[in-house]
């Protein structure tokens, strides 16, 4: 096979944008889905980026994708994957031509948009725009933490950059201020974010709803701003990635003026390049124009050789590892910790922490908030556990998620607590970026009714399998007097709705404190727990409840006999059924009260252990402050549902609780009705 | 009662501004519970804005909320709650010193955050940070909308102000950045921002979790921005606020400076004033400080003279009322138009536009995307309704949202559509602002599962009972390749949880329209129509059936004598119902369908109704692609769900409905071994 040069002969740059095109539109064209624009539009920054061989700025192994140390790259406009896949099979990452072919295509390793774990080289999923540059700054913050706490003089076994491309969509998003902001203000100085500025966004030239001056905007989040690069300028490209990099105390935003689609011959520069194969005729002529004669997913080797990053990947990943095993001579505790944290194992003593949490919750008696629960865990934890990195949404005096001695982020990267200020939705996605980065397990509080705000990132770390832990308080009306904006009515129901989230809503201290021992175990997945603002009895339990709290639900207290019924129950409303049992039972009923601090583990327990704990035939009653929609599985058409499908209203949570009918006299009439009383 | 002056004697302002700030500690101590470090902060700029008996800069008329060309207030850090209550009392709103003294309890007109409809003079409910400022921009634009559509020379009949207070939580939100970008491109002059710049958020001085040069941001979004401006000065606020309105094309950021908690002599300045009462002690020292001797709510004749508004309100209002008037006489209809639509009316010949709509609907055969069915009524219902108003978070050309015609708003204020940008959150909020405004029914699309970064102004919306119509297009895995980041699997079951929000998920052309009218005519609460990309078949139907729609569920196809089962089915997985029901007819067994596409409204009728779809002891199978929650509460343990509660994957839509089981044989053999085939 030859490549047919135009005059003056391509340069090897020229040659590698020129493949990432022709490999996009192919993918494109294979699928008859995607969208073309924006890979071609950024082909020559991405030739900055990944290009030379490895021994442009982009400092990877594609022999190894999960070399602690890499350069992270995150494609924040995640509809542009053809791009990422034409960069990945490019620079020698596992991912062949047969996986190009298949874009789109059901378990290919090519999908859509980008997903972390299904192809390597890919750093996070992305495609709900915004996030990825969101979890780009959690990923740069998780450099700048490690490297404090963990380089020596001589010794910057942490030191790498991280990079994203991202779009107008991204900086149009509400998420890109929040994660900006705090990006300007931490000076995550790593952090080197390239726009893709082209003026178009599916509805066409943006003129008519986007005339930010973002260079101005970006200023005043106290980045490096370079202006005005022509994207389509490798060496210029090169240039301000240069100039990117010789900051080291601001992240910066580099601004590539490009032409959405550039080169397919007739319908770049529009919108409708965005989202839609070019169709044959099209892909034809942009052959012809960039002299490109192979078939499709067909990269001759002459190029490959010059776009092959392994070499120069492997001789850094090589020279990371002399240092990296130096550093362990040195400093051999360190090099062990920073090992296992960036694998994601807890460490060997976490049995032993497990146990001291348990107890000393076990030792509490009566009355405590689930929220205080948690900051007594947390106090613990984070003593022991030294990955938990924990935050809050301006609410750290409601959240309790901080801790004594806890020291907050400073802009020389010590400190493991962050105020991530009023901003839920880069809380989130930050929390999801230093989870995707590893060495941290990052954990965060908002109320549980601004879970609404942070939804969509909450979801992407369920998608994406990672440890993130969400500490939600003031989880119902027990909130009292800030009324119905704060109190959270569909939240609980709705956030067990998430595939692959863990939803706890513990009634007391013991059940706060194994909720949070399982979601630090649970290292595939989020995990959200509902917390309450107001005290909570401490309930007594065996050893044997106490370690089926872990199974999601357990008889907390069984029926006196043959039960007549069994009431479920979390979180606030498990004292209540408490109460309702012991009415119950003085006019002869045998009730069994279940807490079910977490539905889906044990909706994943197996039958015999649902049948041991929920009867057949026994009539159930559900009680949760919250709608009712979780417990119909549970409870059938037969049984009942003690929850609100309203609004709160603002009054002391008392008051509410009377109003909205959970006391346990309610509780115990609903019950005796349930049972024919 | 005599008032203490301290020398010199205090001036109009001042006391107004003690009057404030007296009333707003006293609520929060009879409370036990608020939020007195930001009214207090605000009191000078309260003043200013709203002092001098009317004769200020609001332009209002406390004896007449409902004044259609009121000025707008927003106070958009809602916490702050007893800085408006005051106002409100003390220039003359219907709300008395005891509304005043039950500040946060049940069922008073002053709950703890405010609440549209509940207190008078409250424009819309406040206290989720960012979405007052976004209402406000959804204000201003329905004001220059309006504006540019009815005035005429010389009859300017709307022409008002929307002005809010903010701090700096509101300025931290995501939303902050989409709804201000989007006002700063839109030109809305008239809309006038007061940022409490105090620099204390609730985890303490901002200065380590928000750096922002916030003038400069402002400026990047192309608005005015007033630095530094002394807002403990009422002439300094004044002055600014006189230059904010000389500004007719821009909107207008007044930086206030401020001290949190000004005026408690020792808390002043932490944030510890922020969000706890100050304490009796700290209150009496205030009120010495002050030389206020008077009790709690009450306010002495004296200073309410000077503070109420009502006299300047009435010659405002009735000045305007003059002008419109002679409107009124020179265009009548037009005049007449206003009137209705500020009402929230529909227009006398909505009947037959619905016979319209629904006529054209069933007249369709053959298969349809119920978004292009969407795209269908709304060709018809734009053109009849002038009060529809489009748009789309950068999705035109996927959610179908625009029609034929449909002109883009301008900077003028011509047009009826709106491309909001990649702004899902500001989308919602900013309709919300308008629906609050009055004389539109806003409607906005997205793809489904980007109401996750939308979802808790949808939620606001339902909460204020606003008419705001959510187009959700690509509904389920149905979508397509785009994979799991862009396919809904929990959000239909999800939406359904929010009270007050009508969630429809049609089947076919005929079932969108009627959904569409529902919309319309729901005045008081949001829809979210939930709408396939891909073809779904026309079904056939006689009157009653078309009627019985409006009904949330009715039977599709009944079963051919005593039923054996029933499928429930809403929107693309209807049709498979419908296969299932043919192939069990084919084994002899009777099967009804149930189409449900709203399943709120059914759940909503008498128990007749919903006996006669769903006959008791029937076993019921439901199917619906997406996760199975909203389905157990009816079809019981018994029943089964065909459904699915993982995220999708990426491929053409057909294989992912065959690997996810939603194919005709999948359902059929679930409803055979229900019915023990």
């Amino acid at each position: 096979m030859t490549i047919t040069l135009t005059k003056p002969p391509l340069s090897a740059d020229a040659l590698m944008a020129a493949a990432i095109r022709v490999l996009s539109v192919d993918m494109v064209e294979a699928a008859n889905s995607g969208h073309p624009g924006a890979p071609l539009g950024m082909a020559e920054m991405a030739t900055a980026l990944w290009g030379a061989g490895g021994a442009g700025f982009l400092r990877h192994n594609p022999a190894n994708p999960k070399w602690p140390d890499r350069d992270r790259f995150v494609l924040s406009n995640g509809h542009a994957s053809p791009l990422i896949y034409s960069l990945l099979h490019l620079t020698g990452y596992d991912l062949t031509p047969g996986d190009l072919s298949r874009f789109r295509q059901m378990h290919s390793r090519t999908p859509g948009h980008p997903e972390v774990d299904v192809t390597p080289g890919v750093e996070t999923t992305t495609g709900p725009l915004g996030q990825g540059l969101a979890n780009a700054v959690g990923m740069a913050l998780a450099e700048k933490l490690l490297a404090a706490e963990f380089n020596r003089p001589g010794f910057d076994v942490v030191d790498h950059h991280t990079y994203v491309f991202l779009g107008d969509g991204c900086l149009m998003e509400g998420i890109s201020h929040e994660a900006c902001s705090l990006a300007g203000t931490l000076k995550l100085g790593k952090l080197v974010c390239l726009w893709d500025d082209n003026g178009i966004s599916i509805d066409g030239p943006v003129d008519g709803w986007f005339t930010d001056d973002t260079p101005g905007r970006f200023e005043a989040y106290g980045w490096q701003v370079i202006r005005a690069v022509d994207g389509h300028d490798v060496t210029a490209v090169r240039a301000a990635l240069a100039e990117a990099k010789a900051d080291a105390d601001r992240p910066t935003l580099i601004c590539c003026r490009t032409q959405i689609g550039r080169g397919a011959p007739t319908k770049a520069g529009s919108h409708k390049v965005h989202g839609a194969p070019l169709g044959a005729e099209e892909v034809s002529a942009m052959r012809t124009a960039l002299g490109w004669r192979h078939a499709p997913f067909t990269v001759p080797d002459e190029i490959m050789d010059t776009t092959d990053a392994r070499p120069h990947g492997a001789r850094s990943e090589a020279e990371w590892r002399i240092r990296m095993e130096a550093y362990r001579e040195a400093y051999p505790a360190q090099a062990a910790a920073l090992d296992r944290r960036m694998k994601g194992d807890l460490a060997s003593d976490w049995p032993q922490v497990v146990d001291e949490i348990m107890e000393t919750a076990a030792a509490r008696t009566g009355s405590i908030a689930t929220r205080k629960a948690s900051a007594q865990v947390l106090e613990q934890l984070c003593l022991r556990v030294p990955e938990m990195f924990g935050g809050s949404a301006d609410l750290t005096g409601s959240n309790l998620t901080d801790w004594p001695g806890a020291e907050s982020v400073n802009e020389t990267g010590a400190g493991r607590y962050l105020s991530y200020g009023v901003r839920e939705f880069a809380l989130a996605a930050i929390m999801n970026g230093m989870a995707l980065h590893g060495g941290f397990i990052p954990f965060g509080g908002t109320f549980l009714t601004f879970s609404d705000y942070s939804r969509n990132a909450i979801r992407m770390a369920a998608l994406m399998k990672r440890r993130v832990v969400h500490v939600l308080t003031h989880d119902s009306i027990g909130l009292g007097e800030d009324g119905p904006t704060h109190q959270p009515v569909e939240h609980a129901a709705s956030l067990r709705l998430i595939p692959n989230l863990a939803v706890w809503r513990p009634c007391d201290a013991v059940e706060t404190a194994a909720a949070w021992c399982a979601a630090v175990e649970t290292a595939d997945g989020p995990t959200a727990l509902l917390l309450s603002r107001q005290g909570l009895p401490c309930q007594g339990r065996d050893a044997d409840q106490v370690q089926m709290i872990r199974r999601g639900g357990y008889v907390l207290a069984a029926a006196e006999g043959a039960p007549t019924a069994v009431v479920i129950a979390t979180g606030s409303e498990v004292a209540l059924a408490l109460a309702a049992r012991k009415t119950l039972g003085a006019a002869g009923r045998h009730v069994a009260v279940v807490s079910m601090p977490c539905r889906e583990r044990f909706l994943a327990q197996d039958r015999a252990y649902r049948d041991s704990v929920l009867p057949p035939g026994v009539p159930r009653l559900a009680v949760e402050a919250g709608h009712p929609e979780s417990w119909w599985r549970l409870v059938g058409p037969e049984g009942d549902v003690v929850g609100m499908e309203t609004f709160g209203e603002s009054a002391p949570a008392g008051e509410l609780f009377a109003h909205f009918g959970f006391t346990p006299e309610a509780v115990a009439e609903r019950l005796g009705r349930l049972v024919g009383l």
